[in-house]
């Protein structure tokens, strides 16, 4: 079955330019003026621009993460990503059983996934401990998985050692592995945690505080120190969301260090903590790292148009705030008790449509980079996915630039009862969403079904295709 | 008549992709993969890459410089153009005859050009002097001719003074047309010529001594600021040489001046000063400004890395060197008498593919951007030149990476006797030149004729697309 | 007949400490801790500060500018130096007629201020043509008369030609004499001045905008790279006013440029342009460079800060407001008009100790350096005057810091009928002032008398004294 | 007793001048020209250079490491010091028995050094762990012992966690103390080591390798976020080595850190780790950090021209190579087996005096700044030692500058069997020391006794007089 997208205003990460899009099947078959097709179905885009599906590369679906588990499952979670316009995630595993393999989060993420999303997904695996055998199931499971991204966090009870770290970037980068990282000191943090809870300061305006920006920008440079020594191992550094961590960023790159991705979300472009002054309000936002000041957002902001920052994701991960268990609830006298995470993946891409495009921010371009191409290069999915190049899945949004979004209650497609976005009104309306060839959304109707999605087995990150430093460092030989 | 080329390895400024391009008449009709059409010319590029046909918007073709006349013709010159890949060019009037009216020389340009060029063309105006009636023929010009760039000279007998300049740029940016600009400080370059001459000092290897790097920053850095006191009007630097002159780019970028294109030259980027150390050798490379040292060159391309230079020119301008007039030879004793230039726009592209991408210093995409894409975008070409745009003009270069291109004395193709690249083998090799989908170039050999070239009348540059700054500047106001 | 300055507190350009001071004729003899002497006179300064006498480099007594004469000369003129702590000044010459020898101004000011001056004096020379000879006469009036740094203008009628201004620096280079220079440009100033009063803008508050700040910048850089193209000859940058041209030296330092002095002036630092709001107030600050803004003058504290700004002088040039010929209302209804200078010799020293030192802007050791040792050192002084060594000359001024110095018609003791600054008061008082160790002021009285001062034959500059350039510019071997 | 030194040229950290000094007692009485005072002894000194007693803030006296004993007690390391022109130290205490009170230091490190020091000294506290009661005995010995600053580990058994480095800081600020830090990643250095150990890479050569420079840059980096997420809290770097740990240092700088003092040392001046080439000869250069590469010793010469660091030091702490235990070698087949350190405190000033002064990259003024001045301030001791100024400790050095220092065995005045600089020969001689007017050195003979230092109790350090930041960090307000 053929399909032509006709008239519309063509988007992908470097111009903006009129033409039809013939796809056959699953695949983009031609870009064109005036293209004909005997017998293909017409979709008319005058007036609309006409994006590759967008990606989102930092989602927890179903995360479990011990005391409560979030509420978007892959179904659930999935089709709130279609109706936002993105075809494809990258979802990061929850911690498993102490001790257990790095096997036993991959074929428990199969079993939650597979037959249930929507869309397009992939996994990055997660590094729990350090034990002997665990790199070379790191090796394994990116060879037989296509699993070429794994994270560590140096902040949670299941934190590694610097050491330990040093360890998996040096075999990560002999892997061609992509280490990923949430970058926050752990020991600041808790002190000030129970210093909080000690002082009975249990209200969410709390909850930043106790994790100052310098905790995630001194992360951020001791992560960046060792990916150099270990040779400039490929390092991504997830949901990046305040200025001084951008410094340190910014210090690293003046002094020639590669291979290096950085990611922010799109909360941290559009909300600040003011969203905390309210007791009640503010548990929906509560999450790691916590909102920032609106200096962090304008540097934000000013980072994606320098380029400085490489992607736009969402650490998608919600709660219930009043509905079901209303885990958010846990939180009420105690930040500390509050599930960290909030829903995202719907809203993401219009969002950085309407404040980064519309809002003169950013070129259309530079939201296609930043929500579609980066996303692709960096996890091993280019071109396939994030371009509208020919011969590539034919991954596509047609948003409406005249219409308009409101984000309420009705707008949420998947578990959660709010959005931290209630009240906006976007510039912007998604009109249709084609996944491989198949419109799974129109005019916000979800039209595709459960398990529609497929696993991608991702090849090696651009960050990882830089193999030969000049001088090896010494960590990688001994 | 329809043509597809089949299988090859496109590029454009942003990705490198295998599709076929289908060219019907002379516009790009469709990008796709497995293209198919009945009756269509099947040109197979199986193995070669793929890129629009290069611009070079700083050429002085049949330039009457009073006392020589460079050799290049608008024939002679645009078959360089062509056989290098070049399927546009944007020429330099030479100055008419004193207080002559501005359109003195377009005239004249339509005389020497139009019936003659095998590639398609433009003008950019010059100003010589500043008259009551000046800036009113300039926005005629624009409006009826689409010339939308006009030349100042610091330098040279009608140079331009400050005052004047300032003037230029208010009623340009009005007028939406870009200022470019030859930066150079005249007094102090004409005393060293001078004291070159007092001293006997005539040998080539003076002439660099006698415009120092220095000459062109403070030029460039006082233009800069003329352009910021007229608003941030839109500026465009030629020929960019110097080390010294990026800097000056840079602090002003810093400083968050807008509008602002730069330009350098092939010459600065593979060239140095030590071409001079041999008297006679060293006049094929009079031209100003001269080359610079090794320093300036790195400099220069790792500003075209990080996106601080917008486009590589060649300021094409020949002479002949030893056959007929052999006007270089008039410097032998006395290089002030040498004219100034050299051949180039038939090498450019090539070098930079050669030098620059299989050199490992840029990308694929950079080049297109700085030789195809960036010209069109800031010289009011785009989309309709310089990308692989569907609908737009199917100028189109086809190059065999394998086969390598010898710089001899059979490959020049223009009236030249010399080029200052001989001897140089570089990889790659240009197998294919269409312009508005005619194949005029084939193996190296010409296949079009006479008068093929049409005259473009263009559109406004981006660097003058930007017309709100916040608050007016007082030259502005009065 | 000797002095004690007891139990006072001592400042030079690096410490504060507590000593006393014996005074032998002219000259310091000791610095020490319960320095007695039979016989001495004492003078109890305890709870005082004690500073080195301060030096003001750039002043204008009885300037001649054809239309009008700076109504300070040098009797009026020192006396308000006195009494505001600055035992020695640098007169900067006006022009003298048409061609004359360089000589001519020399006799001319030694006719005026000998046997006038009531502080030690010295002069710059100043450049308002380059003949033949005039090469010489600056190495001849160096070496016989201790004028050691000489002015040129890039503005006003008597400007030298850029080309003019690399052959003084080479000459200067040679012969160690520091070259001091007024930045502006020329041609858009007079576009700027005839254009405003073709509009008819003559109010006071179209003056700066008249002299953009962009036309300072433009100006140092273009004079900071004269300079290095005559091998770093030994420059310095009189009056800077702007945070656009600051930056200019900022990235002249960075790049490694020698032999390089800046100096402000006490009105950029206190003073912003909101003088010229009210149009006949606004007369009393017509001068050139003209008043900036607030984030200038923040900018130029900053400077002194960093140690980016050498020196602190006033540019002092009165003219009367209202008394006498009132040649301040030559302006009232044309700007272009008005006598350029105000007042500022007196004011100096209190206002950089109350805004700067008091205001916390700067140590106190600070205000020293800039008021006192840097002006010194930079003009071959040092360490004559500036200091409180030992077997140097007796300036010295003592300054109570309780006290406080209110800016009324009562505080001018030059000729002026105004100060910029009236209605401040100031925290601190000038208790006394020494001259080579006699008391020439107490309380506000001037004690001395007319001729007291002595003419200073100057030593070379430390700027001058850096002699060997690894390479030498070609400007210099031709 | 009074002594007149005559006709010497002074230097402090601001002037070189010529004048003598009068001592009367223990002060310094007066600082003039041509002094005189019946009965005063006279010392002449002509053509010397007149310098204030050196500083050396970081010695390990008498060290006890557990497995070995610093070979310098009090004594002889004092001997040392003033035999090369140091007349006070800050002796940085050994970790006691584990969990023992922080007294429990204060009063062995008296036993030790009372009555045995023959220069003035005081003692920095040590942290070795964070217990109910430790900060309160901090607080206790600031005040009871002038023991104003104390150190904290980064490394090492007894280093503290980054949550207990938090807690030290912010109450050091409220105490008005300074916390000194040795900067290294413990977790990195640690796998490095047991890799190496496991590779059987045991060569000196491998030390370096062991404790990459970017170990040094991380801790700086985080040590510098915790004091700033304690409000600014003072905080001294010591022993900056490594060009990367300066780039952390200019980077907080830039951004405003505050209260940031930083040391480096003699030997990362002067040494690079060519001497671990030799493996036996490497041995005597084991200390941490290790020596570093070329381009680290000029980047750190350039911060002190540049005033980015503030003092050097020596952390001197000297084991035997060959005579008696031959501690060093306990490293021979192991370096990690080799007890870090080596000897320093007598070579220090004239190495600065040498090679930065004579060697032309530090003017006079800079290296009293640096080993005299600075340290002085730092460390609560100013004006009272580091200092010319009249009322002060006449602690003074005489230098030869004409006469030479050649680093022999002869040569060496403490306990130590070799200097890490043997062969070198420096410009310069010191000819006399003087210890609170007493005259303790004379031609390399050191003249003074046993016990003759005094205990300082030390006031604030000028790091910690900014008590105001704007606002209060959330860590200091829970």
């Amino acid at each position: 079955m053929k399909k032509i997208i006709k008239n519309g205003i063509l988007a992908d990460d470097t111009a903006v330019f009129k033409a039809d899009i013939l796809i056959d099947g699953e695949k983009i078959a031609a870009v064109g003026s005036d293209l004909e097709c005997e017998g293909a179905e017409i979709i008319d885009a005058s007036g609309m621009y006409v994006l590759p599906g967008a990606i989102d590369v930092h989602t927890h679906m179903d995360l479990d993460v011990g005391f409560a588990r979030a509420i978007d499952d892959f179904y659930d979670g999935t089709v709130a990503a279609a109706c936002g316009g993105t075809t494809t995630i990258v979802d990061h595993m929850a911690f498993g059983p102490k001790d257990c393999s790095l096997w036993h989060q991959v074929n428990e993420y199969h079993r939650l996934a597979d037959g249930n999303a929507v869309v397009d997904y992939g996994f990055h695996g997660v590094f729990q401990h350090l034990h002997e055998e665990t790199l070379d199931e790191m090796k394994e499971i990116a060879k037989k998985e296509g699993i070429t991204s794994f994270k560590v966090y140096m902040t949670y009870d299941y934190r590694l050692l610097d050491e330990e770290i040093l360890q998996v970037l040096q075999a990560a980068k002999d892997a061609g592995v992509l280490i990923t990282v949430h970058c926050e000191n752990h020991g600041v943090i808790q002190l000030l945690r129970r210093k909080c809870q000690e002082a009975g300061l249990g209200e969410a305006k709390f909850h930043p505080l106790s994790r100052p920006a310098r905790c995630e920008a001194e992360a951020v440079n001791r992560m960046i120190h060792l990916a150099a020594m270990a040779g400039d191992a490929p390092l991504y550094i997830v949901h990046l969301s305040s200025a001084h961590g951008l410094h340190e960023v910014q210090k690293a790159r003046a002094e020639g260090q590669r291979n290096l991705g950085v990611e922010t979300c799109t909360q941290y472009l559009v909300l600040t903590d003011d969203m905390y002054e309210d007791p009640q309000e503010g548990l929906k936002a509560i999450m790691s790292p916590p909102l920032r000041k609106d200096q962090d957002r304008e540097e934000l902001w000013q980072a994606l148009k320098d380029g400085e920052i490489d992607t736009i994701a969402t650490d998608h991960c919600p709660f219930h705030y009043k509905a079901g268990k209303a885990e958010k609830q846990y939180g009420k006298d105690d930040f500390t008790k509050c599930p960290n995470g909030a829903p995202g993946v719907q809203e993401r891409l219009m969002l950085v449509f309407s404040e980064g495009y519309m809002g003169d921010r950013l070129t259309l371009p530079e939201v296609v980079k930043y929500c579609c191409t980066n996303p692709s290069k960096m996890f091993g999915m280019y071109p396939e996915k994030g371009t509208l190049l020919p011969d590539t899945d034919a991954d596509i949004v047609i948003i409406n630039p005249l219409s308009y979004t409101m984000i309420d209650k009705d707008y949420i497609r998947g578990a959660s009862d709010y959005s931290c976005y209630e009240g906006m009104q976007l510039s912007g309306k998604i009109e249709k969403v084609f996944l491989r060839g198949r419109e799974i959304v129109s005019e916000g109707e979800f039209l595709g079904k459960r398990g529609d999605g497929r696993y991608l087995r991702r090849g090696t990150s651009t960050l990882a295709q830089d193999h030969t430093p000049e001088t090896l460092e010494f960590s990688e030989m001994i």
